[in-house]
Formats: structure tokens, C-alpha cells, sequence
């Protein structure tokens, strides 16, 4: 079901401004929160921004490693990205022991990837220390992306009634998820 | 129906990933273009990045002024966000015009705001020029900001199945718009 992304479509996977869950690892140390605040910055080559707060376990993680991942949860997963959103590894442990997560190694990076997610993206860091400092943003670029092919195809998300479980989440504030309906497709207006 | 939003609650109308009409002005110019790729970057103050291509005439126009205004349009929005998504200002003469969009002049910085959106945020430009040149993005504080009521109140989004033309836009690529449906209440896990 997991099928690779050519890379001039990986940032289809967040253009509609999914939440994420950013996978980091370093030495022995591994970690995962949610990010509702990410989003492509080009298409060719394929990077994104996400900002990481100065308080974060993973921020640590991804300056010691340089990379990080972004993974997308579908509706399913809806409680755990809450739930790993709402500690902070550093307090809590590993939080994949912790919550029994699965997870596989990302072809690319080596970074743990969440089973269940609908689409991966491997990210190698660009350091921009401005940024990262003033507004918590970090920059990086897809090395390798990967999408549940039941819901992400050819470049396109498939949203359907019999596909809801693989919608994305977009979170709405404590806890609160919307996520997408079906698509309209919009036609170009005439001048007045 | 059009609300003052709190600042402190800003951050949470572009929280979920919504496309955004970015809208400008300078001297007697003014433009409007659709940006998929923005996201807030703090909550207090007020913080966020938006994306604008260096073709873009919104470009111009927001390093000429200091200021731009990032307005959600609904779902009964889709074909104009299409529309003048499609095509340049710089080429296609004054779009409002063209396109008979009714706008208002925002309260706080006085740019052009669109009648029948569901929020608005005035804002003023962070400038930070090495971003701008490398990343395209734009960072911006969040000034003064509005809401349509009947789908966000108190800091918070409300969709519902009676205000679905209210519901923002979220885009899949090529003018394909997913809207969110009803939100979910995440729980938190117990440890395994």
C-alpha cells in the first residue's frame, strides 16, 4: 500500500495543510510530536517549513541529526497524535515504547517512520539559524517521500466516502480535528 | 456577522492549513492573489509565514507597502480563489475590477479586504530579506484580525452540516479544493 512519491509531488502531501507528526533520531534517542504549523515552500527541488519550539525535545533532536521526518495521520490516528502532542518526550520517555508505536526505518534517512501514517516525507535539515532562532522555523528539503496509495496517487490525494479512515487531520485547537470532505473541483471565472 | 477575533486567538484561523487569498496594496495599485503555503508561526504575539513567489505581483506590491492581509475565503469562494490563483495582476490588469470582487478597506492598515470571506488578518511585514530571497516566505505580525461568526466564535472553528458554504478551502492541486467536515475530539492514551 506504501508506494514511493516522485519527488516534484511530495509537497502535494502538505498542501492542503495537514497536521504532521515529526519524527526525529539521534544516537540511541528517538522522538515524535505533532505539528499542525508546516508547509511547502517549492515544489522543484521539494521543501517545506515547520516550526519546532525552543521548549521541544525534538529540537534537540533534529540540530544534533540534522534531519527530520514528517509524517502524515490519517483520521485513525487521531488520538495518538493528541496524545503525543500533548508531552514532551523529554518528560515522558520514549514515547513509542511508551504508546507501543510501530514504526520502520526510513529508506532514505534511517528515521523512524509511524506505521499507519498516509504519507512520509524524509527530510534533510537546512540549517538556517535565523529563522530557527526568531521564529521557531525550520527549512528542509524531501530527500524521500512515501503515501498510502488507497488515499494518495499519481500525485493526488483521493478523498472519498469509502476512504475516511486515511483522511488527513487538521487540527482546529485542543484537540479538535477536522478533516477533509469530499473535493470540488473550481472552474475559472469570466470577467465581469 | 463579521467579528473582531482576539489576538491571542489569530493564530487559530489559519491553524487547520486553509488556503488564504493574500491581498495588497500600494500607492494607487492593488492586487490579489491564492497562496496554499502559509501557517502561523506564534500564537502571542501574533505570528506568520506566508509564501509569495518572486514572479508574483503581490511581490511587489507587499515590499512596496510593508503590509499584507490574508483573507480565508469559504467554500462558496472556490471559484474566484481559482480564479485569481490563475493568473498574474501584473498582466491581467486590477482583478477586483476585472472580477467585480466587492472588497472593504481593512480597519488597522487599510488594505483591501474581500467581501464574503470567513476571516481576515491584517499584517504587517516582518522584513526578513534573506528568507524572502532564498525561501519565498514572508513573515508577518498579525495586526488586527476578523471572523465571520456563524463558523468561528471564541477562538474557535465551528463546521457544521448548516454553514458548509462557510467551511474554508484546503487545496489538493489544480483547483481541486477539499473543505473540512465535522471535527472529532481527540482523546488522550493511556501508556501500553
Amino acid at each position: 500500500m506504501r508506494r514511493e512519491v516522485a519527488l516534484p509531488h511530495a509537497s502535494r502531501l502538505i498542501n492542503h495543510g495537514p497536521t504532521v507528526l515529526v519524527s526525529s533520531a539521534a544516537g540511541d534517542a528517538r522522538n515524535l510530536m505533532a505539528a499542525a504549523w508546516s508547509m511547502p515552500v517549492e515544489f522543484t527541488p521539494p521543501r517545506v517549513a515547520v516550526v519546532i519550539d525552543k521548549s521541544t525535545y525534538t529540537r534537540e533532536l533534529v540540530l544534533a541529526s540534522g534531519a527530520f521526518a514528517l509524517n502524515l495521520p490519517g483520521r485513525a490516528l487521531a488520538d495518538l497524535t493528541y496524545t503525543v502532542g500533548s508531552e514532551s518526550g523529554r518528560d515522558s520517555g520514549d514515547k513509542f515504547a511508551r504508546y507501543g508505536i510501530p514504526s520502520f526505518a526510513g529508506p532514505a534517512l534511517g528515521l523512524p517512520l509511524i506505521e499507519g501514517c498516509v504519507g512520509w516525507l524524509e527530510c534533510r535539515l537546512l540549517p538556517e539559524p535565523h529563522a530557527q532562532d526568531v521564529y521557531d522555523t525550520f527549512f528542509g528539503e524531501v530527500v524521500a517521500a512515501w503515501a498510502d496509495e488507497r488515499v494518495f496517487a499519481n500525485g493526488r490525494w483521493s478523498f472519498r466516502d469509502d476512504n475516511t479512515e486515511l483522511h488527513t487531520l487538521h487540527h482546529l485547537g485542543a484537540g479538535a480535528f477536522a478533516w477533509p470532505g469530499q473535493a470540488v473541483q473550481a472552474r475559472r471565472l469570466d470577467p465581469v
